[in-house]
């Protein structure tokens, strides 16, 4: 792979900026999974910003997240149900000066486990957009039968057209590479049946524009809400609104075999007896769905890393969070991204039917 | 329940007309499913139609679906990978012919195995759309830890407006009492989030006028994906695109996770073990979520009954969209759409805003 247009070497140190006063848990889970962190990452910088006094509380209780921390205070906190509108007022909140310290290139990224309408705003407004990308978008990993796979978007865009597709593939892949660490992604495109001719006009453009890119060789063509789980690629693009319903019935679904599950197993003597037995694999098969082991969306598309925990985690799920954060800067995901962006050309010059021996835009005459 | 408006007493007896030549397994599956369905409805009247030597052939084998069928012969056959623009041209195939019978009063619904756009075309053109429904939609029942729900539209319609959404409400609903017995079923319209101000235009204006209606006691506003399986309405509401994708990934995920268990059961002697132990439950588990007891997807909107089994099905899937047929025709589904229709006053009436104290259309002067 070559390094042309990174301005970062892989072994350069750098610091994440970690909002404290995030999520449900507040500094109490965010310093306890620093602490789990610093264990995974013993050379990491945290920057670590809110209440001085909560924090310096914990971090005392917790002298290994203290020993990678530095603590800077703020004065506010977004609160969980404020509007975005509301957040972005809020000058002095541990939020906000998290994403101040990524735009001054203090930090290489922050992590928070705070208001994900929030957050979405203040990274637009403070961190921005790289160039080339049009709307940033929501990224996960979930498990599937075969391996991880990256969904995108989950609920950054409500509504999409054709580019915005196109680029969340490209930042799909991106992150694949980072995240999973493969070398050549497949990509899939969400639609109601792997047919050409399936889906509406924007699903059929951005397939066009798809296979006639250098994305090419992954572009698998349409996939359908069953191939997410399947592993069938291992990126799956789709629209904010359809991305964040598929992503909770998937869990959704899981949940419920898992309650059907105990059912079972407590459905007499010899059904608890047989759960001893196959209780080893069982919770090995918990761990590979447990939900903390896929905590960290990420907000790609912006300049610098921002991943959003899930508000309701525990201190192994933020550490996975920080782990998200981790592997994006190490394995130069934006740098990928724009790598990709530039062997793509700009893709404002790309429309459907350019490719192909007809006007890109029809004349009526 | 008033019976004003009905036409035909429960007690009638009624014919429902069977494509004989759907789906991927034909006359053997079909004919198959109605020696079950036989069983299970001694009573039925059945019009099988297709190719008369290889129906003929198949009720030789199966007496009981012979007591029950009167065969009518058709030259064609839909093919599965037809364009419906194709099939409608194709006047003598025996899912025209099914169509036609209902049309003309002899039948009072189809059930098919066949192409699904071919069906939905052949049925808007034949059967027509119910007087006050704009659109037919996608009906089906599916598990959850609870109990079942009815999600539609599950795709035959790609994007709707608000009105779509309501008269998806009024069927599910009316779906709901018919298939599941309910007697005040709950509804609820699939969003990314459960405050009122998630979402678009459409869901939002779908919402106000639900809340407004004579519906509103059982509307319990937003739901979202995990909704689904955890039961939390008896209807669940949303855009074609949407409903196959969440459909789809919901049954991937179940999937995953019995691919996930078997690997459990067989990783050991003790695991081994354990699975004869748990095997009854299982079973039970197993049955439960049984795509074949949720075969027969409804088109729903029709001036008849309209029930697409899936093509792929075997015959014991088949008989239970014949079960879905029965019960539709019995428990009186569209007269109960009708009733709720005349007493939501016509829908075309109603818009957003409408109930409050501001001009419908806002003027610009």
């Amino acid at each position: 792979m070559s390094e042309t247009g990174s301005s970062f070497s892989e072994a350069e140190p750098f610091t994440l900026a970690i909002d404290g006063m995030g999520g449900d848990g507040g500094p109490e889970v965010v310093v306890a999974g620093l602490a789990i962190a610093a264990d995974r990452h013993p050379s990491a910088r945290i920057l670590l910003i809110g209440d001085e006094d909560r924090l310096r509380e914990q971090l005392a209780r917790h002298p290994k997240a203290a020993a990678i921390c530095t603590v800077r205070p703020a004065a506010a906190a977004v609160p969980m149900d404020m509007k975005p509108t509301a957040a972005l007022r809020l000058r002095d909140s541990s939020m906000r000066l998290a994403m101040d310290a990524v735009a001054q290139g203090e930090a290489r990224g922050v992590v928070s486990a705070g208001n994900s309408g929030a957050m979405l705003a203040l990274a637009k407004i403070v961190i921005k957009t790289l160039p080339g990308i049009s709307r940033p978008a929501m990224a996960a990993i979930s498990p599937t039968t075969k391996g991880d796979v990256v969904m995108l978007d989950l609920g950054a865009n409500m509504a999409c057209d054709w580019r915005n597709l196109v680029e969340f593939a490209v930042m799909g892949e991106a992150f694949a590479k980072a995240v999973l660490g493969l070398t050549a992604p497949t990509i899939g495109l969400l639609n109601v049946g792997s047919e050409e001719l399936k889906g509406d006009e924007k699903l059929r453009q951005a397939a066009e524009i798809l296979r006639n890119s250098p994305l090419a060789p992954q572009f698998h063509g349409f996939v359908e809400g069953h191939d997410i789980t399947a592993g069938t690629t291992d990126v799956v693009v789709t629209d904010g609104f359809t991305g964040n319903v598929a992503l909770k019935t998937g869990e959704g679904a899981l949940k419920m075999s898992f309650v059907l599950l105990r059912q079972v197993f407590r459905s007499g003597l010899l059904a608890k007896l047989g759960y001893l037995l196959v209780r080893p694999g069982l919770n090995r098969m918990r761990e590979w769905l447990d939900p903390r082991r896929y905590n960290g969306a990420v907000f790609v598309g912006l300049n610098g890393v921002v991943v959003k925990s899930h508000g309701g985690t525990d201190a192994e799920g933020f550490a996975s969070a920080v782990d998200v954060a981790m592997d994006m800067v190490t394995h130069r995901f934006n740098e990928s991204i724009r790598e990709r962006l530039s062997r793509m050309g700009a893709l404002t010059a790309l429309r459907p039917g350019a490719g192909k021996d007809q006007p890109a835009v029809a004349v009526v005459s």
